[in-house]
C-alpha cells in the first residue's frame, strides 16, 4: 500500500511528494465516459459499481497517489430533500431553490446509510479494490458552498440571492445553514467508518465572500464539522478546500483541517508563511498548465515543488479540477515529473 | 466643481473620502432603462447624446463624486476589426475569435479620432456638462482582459482558449497583445486629450493567473500603456484595477498607477501594507451588500473607510459593478453614508 500521500496529509517525511488531481476520475478520459456512455451522471453517481469503476481509472492509467471517491457534492442537498437534476452543458439544477423558512422547514437531517447508503457502499467496494494500491479519499462540500446551490437554484455569477439571505434574513441563513452542516457531519462520519481514508471539504465557492462575510457566514460551519468529526473518533486526514482564498487563509488556519487546499492564484510559500507550522498544504497547478509542453511545464512544476518545501507537507495537485480538454498523457507527465522531481531533491 | 475625487487620486488631504461606484450609469436606474428603450446597448455607447445622458444620471441622482464615461471595453477590439455584438442575457459574442496568426494579422491599430470618434465625442459633451460639477472618468481594458474576449470569442469560465495560445503559442499571443496594447496607448492618450479627468484601466479576468502568468502575460503590457501615457504627457490620474487580484498586488504596485482599485476579498489596510506608500486605494465594499439595511450598514462602510486610512489617499467605490437588482436608494445611502462618516472622522 502507497501510504505517501497520508504521510504528506499529516506532515511526516516521505520519500516523493504524493500527487493526484481533483476531478481525476472526469471527461478527460476515454474510459470514463465509456463508463458514462451507459448511466446518466447522477446514476453513475448512485450506482456503486460505476462509481467505483471511474474512481479506479486514474489510479491504473495516470498513477496518482490517491484515489478520491467519484461522486457530487449536490447529493447532499438531494439527500435533505431538495430536488437536483444535471443538465447537459449547463450543469447542476435545483428546481425547487430554499427561499424562505417553508423551504428550510421542508429539508431534513437524513441518515446517511438511509439516503446516501450508495456512497458508502462505493467507499466500501473500492476499499476493497484498493488493497496494496493507494488511499482512498472521501469528501462532501461545505455549508456554504451547498447553501448556494439550493439558495440560488444552481450555478451562480454573483451570488445575489445567498448574499441577500444572508444580509436581510441571518436567521433563515443560519437555520438553512445549521440543517446542512449537521448533516455533513453524520455523512462525513459515515465516510470514514465506511473507510475513507482522508475527507475533503470542497468550499467551492467561499472565495465569493468578502473576509468578514466568511467570518460570521462561512467559516465558523467547517469548525463546527471538523471539531464534531474530531471528537467524534475520525481520526483520518482532513482537508479544507476554500477555493480563490487567498485572502481568507489566516481564518482557514484557524478551521482544524490537517491540510488546506490551495488554488493557482497564491504561491505556496507565500500560503506556508500566512499559515504557519503544523498545516500541510496541498496544490497547486493552474489546471490549464498542464497544456504546456514538457521543457516548459518541468520548471513550473519544480517552482511549486521547491515553494512546498516551506510547508508542513506538500501534496502537489492541481489548483482547481483537471479540465475535459486536457489529453491524459499530459496529466500522466505531469504526475511522473512530480515524483521525479521530489524524489531527486 | 468638486474635485475631492482628483485629490484622493493624488494622495492630497480632502475634506471627505469621495466615492464612486463601477456600472454606476446602468441597469440599477430606471432613467437608465428610459434612454436604453431607445437604442440597443453597442448604439448607446455610440451615440454621444445617449452616452452622456446617463453618464450624467447617477451624478445628479445618487450623489457620486466622479462621472465615468458610459461605454464598454470592448469597443476598443470592435474598433480593431473583431466584429462584436451583445446578445441580451448572454452579454458579448465575439463571432470572430482571433486564434491564428491570420486573425491576428487582420486587426488593426485603429486612429481613436477615425474608429472611437463617438467616444471623444462624448466626453467633449460631457465636460460641458460637467462644469461645475464632478470630475469626469475615461477608461479602457486592459490588454489581457480584452483579448481573452478577442481569444474566447466571449465571456469565459476558464478562460482555456486563452491560457492555451498563452501557453503553446507564446509569440502569437505576444503580437496579438501588442496590437492591443498600442491601441490602447492611443486610445486612452486621446480620451485624455478630449478632457477625460483620470483614466482607468479594468482588468477585469487578471485574477485567472498565477503570479508568474501575470507577470509574464498580463503585467507588462500595462506597464508600457501606463509608461506611454505618462511618457507622452498624460497629466491626470491614471487607476489600475485588477479584479479578484489580491495574490497580483506585490506586483500591481509596480505598474505605474497612482491609484489601485481593490475588489472586496481583501481588506483595504491589509492592501495597504503591500502596496506601500505614494500609492492611493479604490473601493472595496461588496456590492451585495447594499442590500444591507442601513445599521448594518454603516458599520460595513465605517470599517472600509477605517481601513482606508492605511492608504495614501482612498476614493471609496464598490468591489465590482453595481448590480442590476439594488435599489436606488440604496445606492444614495451609501454615498450619504461614505460623506457623512468620512467627515465626522
Amino acid at each position: 500500500m502507497n501510504t505517501t500521500f497520508l504521510k504528506a496529509c499529516r506532515g511526516e517525511p516521505t520519500d516523493y511528494t504524493p500527487v493526484w488531481m481533483m476531478r481525476q476520475a472526469g471527461r478527460y478520459l476515454p474510459e470514463y465516459h465509456t463508463v458514462r456512455s451507459r448511466y446518466s451522471f447522477l446514476d453513475m453517481c448512485k450506482t456503486p459499481e460505476a462509481a467505483t469503476e471511474v474512481t479506479l481509472q486514474p489510479v491504473d492509467l495516470i498513477g496518482v497517489d490517491a484515489a478520491i471517491l467519484f461522486s457530487d457534492i449536490l447529493v447532499v442537498p438531494e439527500a435533505m430533500g431538495a430536488a437536483l437534476e444535471f443538465v447537459e452543458n449547463r450543469g447542476p439544477v435545483l428546481p425547487e431553490p430554499v427561499r424562505d423558512q417553508a423551504g428550510v422547514d421542508r429539508l431534513i437531517v437524513p441518515d446517511p446509510e438511509d439516503k446516501l447508503g450508495y456512497v458508502m457502499a462505493a467507499i466500501r467496494m473500492l476499499r476493497r479494490e484498493l488493497v496494496n494500491k493507494v488511499p482512498l479519499i472521501g469528501f462532501a462540500g461545505a455549508p456554504f458552498t451547498n447553501a448556494t446551490y439550493m439558495i440560488e437554484g444552481g450555478s451562480s455569477k454573483n451570488f445575489f440571492l445567498t448574499k441577500k439571505m444572508m444580509y436581510t434574513e441571518p436567521d433563515l441563513y443560519g437555520r438553512l445553514m445549521d440543517k446542512i452542516t449537521e448533516t455533513t457531519i453524520l455523512y462525513l462520519k459515515a465516510q470514514a467508518e465506511a473507510g475513507a481514508q482522508a475527507l475533503q471539504i470542497f468550499d467551492s465557492w467561499a472565495g465569493a465572500l468578502a473576509p468578514c462575510d466568511y467570518a460570521e457566514f462561512a467559516l465558523p460551519y467547517v469548525k463546527r464539522i471538523i471539531a464534531a468529526l474530531k471528537e467524534g473518533g475520525v481520526e483520518v486526514p482532513l482537508i479544507y478546500f476554500a477555493n480563490n482564498g487567498a485572502t481568507l487563509l489566516d481564518q482557514c488556519r484557524t478551521v482544524g483541517a490537517d491540510v488546506l487546499g490551495l488554488d493557482w492564484r497564491i504561491n505556496l510559500d507565500d500560503a506556508a508563511r500566512i499559515v504557519g507550522p503544523g498545516i500541510a498544504l496541498q496544490g497547486n497547478l493552474d489546471p490549464c498548465a498542464l497544456l504546456l509542453p514538457a521543457e516548459k511545464m518541468e520548471p513550473r512544476v519544480a517552482r511549486i515543488l521547491e515553494q512546498g518545501k516551506a510547508a508542513h507537507g506538500h501534496i502537489f495537485n492541481l489548483g482547481h479540477g483537471i479540465l475535459p480538454e486536457i489529453p491524459p498523457e499530459q496529466a500522466k507527465l505531469m504526475v511522473e515529473m512530480v515524483h521525479r522531481l521530489s524524489r531527486k531533491n
